[in-house]
Order: structure tokens, then sequence, then C-alpha cells
């Protein structure tokens, strides 16, 4: 072929939301961590010695003998419906009934945040997200073109008071992660999801509570999920990615029905459908109640490589650097002295083979650049030690030479 | 919950995209194929007797003994490496070398399609589309609201002379399904490929093949794809839903790697990646020539059903009615004396519990009403003949009653 026929496969038009997509640098210097010798506190990626391997196996069999042409043809665009009425039974206690009619399984929860950009954004439309809020999310979302708008957040999550008729005036939705957010590992106090929820009652547009980490924590008591403290006016995002395993990819939204019937007719023309197969595995292995068993091992292997990290923190870490202490999840959120860039501290870090997320990609606006993201699930306790010490020398370093220059 | 809060819940604003989203008639009016008593023309499922479904129970075996954590922890956005390699190979003849660096594994080809509508198309983009063309590509870029301008076609597919400056002007995107398309069972010839491969290689926008059924020839004699004729130029749609079994949803999209950057980041928004265990048992499936041996039995089942349903169609259709021969695929395609509505003849059949699918809802514009598409694959020979002489009764009773009038 010429060369000019190679320059029009290079010069086709795409759409104003696909010029906008950017490579992420981090991304970028992010692809060395997976080298061997790198400690890497960047992933989000659950521990795979959390995966129960045997009992997916066990299931997978059993699926493909006994009903193979189900779990391999096309299946309903809702989802498989014994996973669906489980999903509703498990969300289902006290006075709040969920019903199966309002779940919809999705092709993981990234999906979820895909369909409600596509049936709720409209461009320019603004969209409440925390300060900071999930990288995903703001890119799932951005591909609808919305306006940001970032709500008020402290220590201890987002301030339910700071959501004033100014600052949700049009607003199309509200995203959360009320439980051990990503990426700060905060959770919302039992105060402030009341109010939340109460506001959800009131507000023209729908709440969207992203629950991922939920029953991640380490105590064993999950707060009440806004879902269950306003069911008819909160959308609620599940996964199975942390409790059992992602690359199943199944996770579910709980919508009211009105709002699930639109996000139906938008995930068949994204998906048909999530794999039928892996629908019926998730389903065959928590039907009987395996995860009442399972969940407190991932809490307790996490608790424990939380104290291991916090321990490290504590040893190695220079005055001026603060971080919270997360009661579940897998993130801890780190404050650097106000001059240090995290973005130059990781180029520092990943020439001594250590790795984390610098914190301004999660602001939807204004970042603050001397923040980041560890996460401690995946990396065994001698090399969070080794990790931390690390990372707090270059701080040491870099917060010295500032001082000196 | 007071009935103001309700109503809230019921009032969100949807998205524009959202709004146009409309529940189809015909689909409400298909549920009812569910119920055993049906005879239905209308799936465009593949037939369950091909799935191999002892060799799928031993792969996901082998990939959970032998590599759990791999195969159920998060992966790759552009998909499993092996199995892009294995796609890029088979791509791969001739002079024509595929590079597993153009290969994106999707969920389903379905995803391929939304994955193009949002890298292509900006609201009112001109897409390019056959007459009629499949209707899950028309409901996906339907959420990027395009304006379809529909291609002149006759009874051999696609016409390529009628692709003048004038009809394909600002357009982002050229859909095709060369391959015994869905709805009308055509194959373009050889010579229209080749020509409508040239335009490819002038056109300032990608033509994209979408291919399921390329290799469901009955003879055994595929022609040749676009993608070979053109591979730096063409977007080339593949999926294993027709040749080993739909519930896995894996597709997969061939493009320049320019676009292809493109489709990966929005990928990575819309559901992280395809499953990572679905992928490998595909890949654990197909490696060592599995396809070689499947595909011919899938080709004798579905010729022999074809043949079922034209001895049904000589034998029980009055005069005024045609309908094509399919050299492979699932699909027939009726045309029925210009009087008769498809639509309120599949009403009358639905009461004799016989469906099939109405041909209005594939075209992207002036629909032609008397046309239907039937799906041959999964009705038994016996049932194709009831279904068959039911349906012809009808249309003569119509016929009759019309020309009564």
């Amino acid at each position: 072929m010429d060369h000019s026929d190679l320059q029009a496969a290079r010069t086709w038009q795409l759409s104003e939301r696909a010029i906008k997509l950017t490579s992420s640098a981090i991304r970028e210097i992010l692809k060395v961590t997976e080298r061997p010798e790198v400690i890497s506190f960047a992933g989000g990626l659950p521990s795979p010695a959390t995966f129960p391997a045997e009992e997916m196996r066990a299931a997978a069999d059993r699926i493909l003998r006994d009903n193979p042409a189900a779990a391999l043809q096309y299946s309903a665009t809702e989802g498989y419906l014994p996973l669906r009425e489980w999903v509703a039974a498990r969300h289902s206690h006290g006075g709040v009934k969920i019903r199966a009619s309002q779940v919809l399984i999705t092709t993981g929860s990234q999906q979820a945040l895909d369909l409600l950009g596509k049936v709720l954004i409209s461009p320019d439309s603004p969209v409440l997200v925390e300060t900071p809020t999930y990288l995903g999310a703001l890119q799932s979302f951005s591909l609808y073109e919305p306006r940001y708008v970032q709500m008020p957040t402290d220590d201890e999550g987002l301030v339910p008071e700071g959501l004033t008729p100014q600052l949700t005036e049009r607003a199309r939705l509200l995203y959360a992660i009320p439980s051990f957010q990503n990426p700060t590992g905060r959770r919302l106090p039992l105060a402030r999801r009341e109010a939340l929820a109460a506001f959800a009652k009131r507000a023209p547009f729908p709440v969207v509570e992203d629950n991922p980490y939920g029953e991640l924590d380490y105590a064993g008591e999950p707060l009440p999920t806004l879902l269950s403290m306003a069911p008819e006016h909160i959308v609620h995002l599940g996964s199975f990615s942390k409790v059992l395993a992602p690359g199943l990819r199944v996770g579910y939204i709980i919508a009211p029905e009105a709002l699930h019937h639109k996000l139906v007719q938008a995930k068949q023309a994204t998906d048909l459908h999530t794999p039928s197969f892996t629908q019926r595995i998730v389903h065959e292995v928590v039907k009987d109640g395996f995860l009442d068993t399972h969940i407190p091992k991932i809490r307790a292997l996490y608790r424990s490589q939380c104290e291991a990290m916090h321990a490290a923190l504590a040893r190695f870490m220079p005055e001026g650097v603060s971080w919270n202490r997360p009661e579940g999840g897998m993130f801890i959120w780190v404050n650097l002295p106000a001059h240090i860039d995290a973005m130059k501290l990781l180029e520092a870090a990943i020439a001594q083979n250590v790795a984390f997320v610098p914190g301004a990609p999660f602001f939807a606006g204004e970042a603050r650049h001397n923040t980041l993201r560890l996460s401690f699930v995946t990396v065994p306790p001698a090399k969070i030690d080794e990790g931390v010490a690390k990372l707090g020398a270059l701080i040491r370093a870099q917060a010295g030479a500032q001082a000196g220059a």
C-alpha cells in the first residue's frame, strides 16, 4: 500500500469524547510495577490469597456437567435470576425489602458506572463527586462529558451540610463511596450516613452508593448502607471483586424499577448480558452461605496487612507526613509536607523499585499534589517495611532539599 | 416514606440519549416465545447442540487447577495475550500479517459496537449502514446519537457503486456484515468485496466488517474477508459466540494501532477488561486446532437445518412470497406480498404458537414492512414443517382477505 493510504487510516476522525480521552502519565510510569523486583503499593488488586479457587473449580465443574446449555447460551440482560434473588435477599433485612426486579447484574462494578453515565449524564450535566474520588468513576463518567462538582470532605469523608442548593443545582447524580473509600480508605460515620440518606429522599437526582469494600471492615461490624436507610432513593453498586475474585467481572446495580428499566435497555446495547457462566459460578459459590465464613478470613488478612503498614509508617515516616487509620478496606491515604509533589516522589521511588499512586488524579477539580494512596493488601509485611523505609528516606531527602534551597 | 419522596425517585432526569431509548414492541411480543409450546424462528441463538461443553469443562478445570490466581485476578484491558496472539495468527495468511497489537478482546461482539460508537460517533455524525442491517448495531450506535445513512443494497448485499461522495460525505464509519448478514443471510460476492476493500483504502473513515458468521459457510469455502484485502484500513469484529458458545461473551476487534489505542482507553472506562477466566477458557479450547474439526460439524448441522426450512417454504408458502437461499449462517429473509404487514402477521402467528422477527426494525430509515427474518438453527425439522405450514396458511388467509376486501 502507498503512504497516503496509511495516512488515511491514521487520520480517521474521532468523536469529541474520544479526543478528550488521554493516556495517563501515571499509568505509563506504573507499567514498571509489573517487574518482580518492584515493591508495589500502587495496585488496587485484592490479594489472590483470598480467591476461593477450589470452590470455583468445583462450581464450574458442576455447572458444566449439570446444565451446560444454559450456562453457555445467551441469557437475559437483567442477569441470572437466582443470583439477582440472592443479591436482593442479602440487602433485605429489618424493615428493608429489596426486590429482585431492582437488581441488574453488571460486567463488574466498572460497567455499572458506564451504564449510569449513559443513562443519566448529558454533556455539561453537573455531577457531584467526593474530594478526592475514585479515578475509575471519573474516567467512566467523563465519556459522557459532565461538569464535575467537588463536594466538601474532611477526614471522615463527605460533609452532608456542604450539600447546599447552590452546589447541587441541576445535578444529575451524586457519586459517593461511603465505606473505605478509594482512594482515602475513609468510612462515613453513621450520623453522616443518616444525613446523606435524608438528603437522597429530598434530592431530585439519585445518590449513588458505590460499595465494593463495605464488607471488608476489620471489626466485622459494617455500618448500615445508605440503601438500607433510603431503599427507594439510593442507587447501590455492589461487586464480587473484593469478596470473591475480580477476574470473573461480576457486579450489580440495585435501583428503583423506573431507572432499572432504563439501565437494562442501555446494558442490552452495551454487551447484551454479563457472561452466563461467570454469573452461575458466583451464584453456585455463594448460595449456601460461603461468604459468611470467607469474608472474615479476608478481613483478618487485610487487618494484619494494614497493621504492618501502619507500624512501618510510624517507624519510617519523617515529621510533617500524616496518614489515616482505616477501619477496613485496602487503602491508606498519606499527606506529605505541602511543598512535596507526589508525582516527583513517585519518579524517585520507581528508581528505587518502590511504587504508589499519587493523589492528584483522584481529584475531579483542583487537586492536592502532596497526597498519595498506598495499597497494603498484596505486599508481604517484610516488603512493606522495606518499601515504606525507602519512601520515608526519599521524603526526608526531598523535604531537606527544599528546606536547604 | 411519603408520596412526594417516591415521586422524586420516579422523576430523576435522564440523559437525552436515555430518553430516546424505547422498549421494542417486538421484544414484548416475543417474550411469549419462551413458552415451550411456541415454535420460534425468532431467536438469533446458535444451537446448543454445537456447544463443546465437555471441552470447556476440561479447560475450566485445568485453568483453575494450574493457574487460578491469574485466571481470577484483574488483568490487562487489551485482553489475554496468548488469545490476542491466536486471533492475530488466525487472521494472518499469505501476505497478510495481523499483529497482536491490533487485537482487543471484547465482552462479546456487541461490546465492540459500543466501543466503536464511543470512539467514533459524535451527535449527528453520519453513519453508513446496510439496508437492512443488524438491529443490535443500530441500538448500540444509537446511544451516541448518529444520523444513519442507509446504503443501497440488492439481493447480493451492499452495492459498492452506490457509495457516492454525496452519500458518504462526512461519515464517521461504514458498518457492514459481508458474510451471511443478520437479518438477510446474504453473502457479499468476491467482486464486491474487492470494490469495498478498495473503497476502504480511499475512505477518510473506517469500514467496519462485522463477521460473526463468516466461518459458517455450508460448503466450507469462506470468501476472503475485507480485512485480508485491506488489513490497515478495515476494522474487523470477530466473535466466539457462533463457533464456540455465546454465554462466555468473548469477541474481539482488530483495528489499526492508532484506533486500537483509543478503543483500549474506552474499554478501560467501560468494564476494565473482559473476564480473565472466560478468555482463558476460550484460548485453552481453541489453541490446539479444535475449531478445525468443530466448525465443520456446525456447518453440517446448520446446512441440513437450512435445507429443511427451504423444503418447508417451497411446500407451504403461497404464491407472491419469496425468500433467499443462504450459503451459510443462521437466517433466511422472506418477502411477503406488498400489502401484508409482517407485524400483523406476527400477532396472528403468536396466537398459533409460531414466532419470527418482522423485518422493519432492521431498517435504519424507511422500512419495508412486508419482510421478515426466519432463524432455522434451533428448531427440529418436524417442527420447522409445522411452523412454516402455519405461517403459509396465515399468509394465504391475509392475502385472501386483502384480495376479497
